[in-house]
């Protein structure tokens, strides 16, 4: 393949066919008459509608022409732009190491011109951020937009079937989160004001459809994915990316390793509806050539440029691995299991020093803020297996995201925070309700966490207990685990299955804190089953074709039923 | 096939092997020298080994002959017989109508000879129940049995690795269940007279290997089979059962409706090392011609002798279905979805009396505690969906079984308690609590319950999520949900997967009460996942045969492992 010759996609199809029965619609703004909030209409036999949150983007719009080589339309530049705060720039030139080259020939081989955008940054002396927005009263477009989303037209449809004894019978148990019947823009901006939620939105992401993080909202779910040298290719990665918002993935953090990574991120962004997350150490690692002891300041720092210049919308970065922290791992069954947290675990005791991230904070938020990038506060030192949870490394570290959180808030940078990992499921609480109080109520990511250890192969469904219940107490976003978890690496199946465990996870919380409108699709799938509308329960579901795949024609009527 | 030619079931291999690196051990009784207690011992690569409770039975020590036509060693013929209690008896003679036809030529083309034994009862004035025996204060092997069972030499094994910092952090909340540290034959006969636990062990199930349902036992979980006119055939029954206890099914339901089922029934029983529960209704309603108002109490009397003769262990019996609930369920979602409810509601409505269970119960205790078959009272107006959950109902037919628990255990008969069904998550512990408080603590059996609706496909997780916490709040055992829920009916993966979803809710559950030795197996595992030893850590987990299928070889070392 020449230089700059774009890997050829169309021979490995994206997928775009609409779920069945399903049609994308629009719902305008009122403060912002730009804004059109995509949503999923789903047409019932009986003749009513059902509208649901929609993660899949234009993908499942037939009447949108997609190029993935070209990436898609930037819906959100006029806002950025318009607010007038932000500049175009030259940006940092790209290196062959950046795709973990030292030879240009190879690096720029994958490298795709269409894709590239004169990056945008804050104008001196300015502040970009949605935080730095709401402070101010300022209601962005962003902010009306997942306002509108949020509200999926549910609390309207919700009060047809609406009974009283029944809403009394089931409300939530929300321990202590705020959720209003109806979600206006004012109130999205002051949780985003308060801290407790975040949109995750680099200016540089223009192709994003916003989306909100927080306690007091729906409880999201992200989906990884990423290369690695052993398997995947670039157009795998970006079809990936679009299989999993079509499941449900609120955002996907993009784990690549290895070769190419600069350019698959080219690809990933340009062609994401959903915020995009990475580890950036993974990335400066790779340009030490994978020694740890090797990393500086300066390599990370201009890694973190790189990436938010390109439009990363969280940064998860371990700050919080300090090096007294470290010999409380030491009689832990399973040490040290984060990746990033093994990385810089390894740096402070060869250097004898304190962790560079936690030096070097105050500058990592001035680089984020210049491009409203969030953090993800990672949990580096997260229990890896039942008998190490809640020990006091994981919460001696949880206690340092804390103070990191105020100095991100100063720096008006918003910020969630990941937790664990492995934990019994009487020790979850605990994990949210020290989050809430050391972190100040900002929200809460966690993977999982699995409640059993003994499950390899089922530990999509050891941790999906657990993500529900952290769910419920009020985690704000569940990091999915597939069946392949500390196995190998998903595939498709895999990770559609990761996702709709976790989607079910989510909406179990979200029914169990009682938010509202949340047992609508519930009772609409539940009426269909009742009443034999075979085609609507599978239509209602998470999961159409494995619900239809799975139906058996020959069965009697009522043989099928047992719960 | 010629009128007692039994189906040639070698043509249908029976699963034998054990699982990977394990062998079957017997522990030994002591107040009951003639006990041999199977455990499964895993022998892991460095030099150690595990030992677990096993299910299995026979089926898994190649040293035993097995010939599924004639049936398993009978293990407890001596007990039984060695009380002095009982008598051998002509029994009930098979009628055609028992497997579905008129006509005899047809009924007995599947009846297998070899499998026939003279019944037992107790004799006149006798009362043959573990409840019986455990009021006089006697503990019989059975009791030293479970001991044994329960114990899974756990304790010592973890005494090794006793680190009391991590005990005490880790050590549970057991919402007021008493887990002693280790479990005595007096402790299990002092439950059992308590009605805080049972022993499922009809007198004439002499295959039996005891275990014991009670909160303050490990958490069990039961496994459905069934064949239907549709799709299956007797050999097919006997794998699944044998396929059930491999994975870890405690006990198994037959749930046969249709042709054949006395027949199907006598390999099951003559086969299982389990005990075996049945809904009598069900073959109640086909000898009637499915006509749920042509039933009487006649039909389903000579029903409970013909399935008590033949070693059912437990009956689900709907007793508590009241004429006066039925008018309850009408604003209902899903109004009744429980397959024996909504056959007891249309006989009460249609002959306007009420339920023949219910003013009969005291003659269905005459005939259970003549062979000691323990008591699963059914709750026939469960709710089939989260709308329908903690209803009027539901609550309604509780109090009733509250009731009917305190007649059956004036006749000293064994109790445990049906629950639901569809349970949003923050309504499930009202469940548990409202079941201790009107039941008197007899054990608690609970389907899930499913915590969201909207996932068809995926119910074994939906449900798994509220199987794990109810099971942490105090249910005993856990009825399994396949793949298949609501949909179709489960093929043998199905049952898999089914089974090992439960597997771990249950032993999640077992964790988070702080069930002593339950994490031994986690730590295990984890320590294995640690040091890299692979084969360990496949054949430590439920499913050595999937991690092994999934774990990629050509992956490093470290990227497998997010979690």
């Amino acid at each position: 393949m020449a230089k700059n010759d774009p890997i050829d996609l169309n021979k490995h199809k994206i997928t775009r066919e609409p779920l069945p029965k399903s049609q994308k619609i629009y719902v305008p703004g009122h403060l912002h008459e730009d804004i059109r909030v995509p949503m999923r209409e789903i047409s019932l036999t009986n003749g009513e509608k059902v509208t649901l949150y929609d993660t899949s983007g234009p993908y499942t719009d037939l009447s949108i022409e997609i190029d993935v080589r070209k990436g898609l339309q930037e819906v959100r530049r006029n806002w950025v732009v318009g607010r007038g705060d932000v500049e175009e720039y030259q940006g940092r030139a790209v290196k062959p190491i950046d795709n973990g080259y030292e030879d240009g020939d190879k690096a720029f081989v994958t490298h795709n011109p269409e894709l590239q955008r004169k990056p945008l940054r804050a104008k001196v002396g300015n502040n970009v951020t949605q935080l730095h927005y709401a402070r101010q009263g300022i209601v962005t477009p962003e902010m009306e937009y997942v306002a509108i989303r949020e509200n999926q037209k549910r609390a309207a449809l919700s009060e047809e079937k609406a009974n009283s004894e029944r809403e009394e019978r089931l409300k939530g148990e929300s321990f202590g989160a705020n959720l209003p019947p109806a979600i206006t823009p004012e109130f999205v901006r002051d949780e985003i004001a308060a801290g407790r939620a975040i949109i995750p939105a680099n200016i540089n992401h223009t192709e994003l459809e916003p989306m909100i993080i927080g306690r007091n909202f729906l409880v999201k779910i992200n989906a990884n994915i990423g290369n690695s040298a052993v398997t995947s290719s670039i157009e795998e990665e970006v079809e990936k990316l679009v299989w999993s918002t079509r499941w449900g993935g609120d955002t996907v953090m993009d784990l690549s390793t290895g070769k190419n990574i600069h350019a698959t991120r080219d690809y990933i962004l340009r062609n994401s509806p959903v915020p995009i997350g990475t580890v950036p150490i993974y990335q400066a690692l790779e340009k030490v050539g994978g020694v740890a002891e090797d990393l500086t300041w300066e390599v990370f720092r201009d890694t973190l440029i790189e990436q938010a210049e390109q439009g990363v919308d969280y940064f998860t970065i371990h700050a919080g691995v300090l090096l007294r922290y470290v010999p409380l791992t030491a009689d832990r069954v399973t040490g040290i299991v984060s990746r990033g947290g093994s990385i810089m675990a390894k740096w402070c005791i060869a250097h004898h020093k304190e962790n560079f991230l936690y030096t070097h904070f105050e500058e990592i938020c001035k680089i984020m803020k210049a491009y409203d990038v969030s953090f993800s506060l990672g949990d580096g030192l997260r229990p890896g297996s039942l008998a190490d949870a809640n020990d006091a490394a994981q919460f001696g570290e949880l206690e340092t995201l804390g103070e990191l959180t105020k100095i991100a808030w100063e720096h008006d940078v918003q910020v969630m925070i990941e937790g664990p990992g492995h934990v019994p499921m009487h020790m979850i609480k605990e994990n949210m309700d020290k989050q809430l109080k050391e972190c100040h109520e900002a929200p809460f990511y966690t993977l999982g966490p699995l409640t059993t250890d003994i499950a390899p192969g089922y530990d999509h469904i050891t941790s999906g207990i657990g993500a529900a219940m952290i769910g419920w107490y009020g985690c704000a976003m569940l990091c999915y685990v597939t069946p392949k978890e500390h196995l190998g690496l998903p595939n498709r199946d895999d990770v559609k299955t990761g996702i709709i465990t976790y989607k079910l996870a989510a909406h179990a919380a979200d029914i169990a804190k009682g938010h509202p409108g949340a047992r609508y699709r519930d009772d609409q799938l539940s009426q269909a089953r009742f009443e034999f509308r075979w085609e609507d329960q599978f239509n209602l579901g998470l999961d159409p074709d494995t619900a239809r795949e799975f139906h058996d024609e020959t069965l009697p009527k009522d043989s099928a039923k047992v719960a």
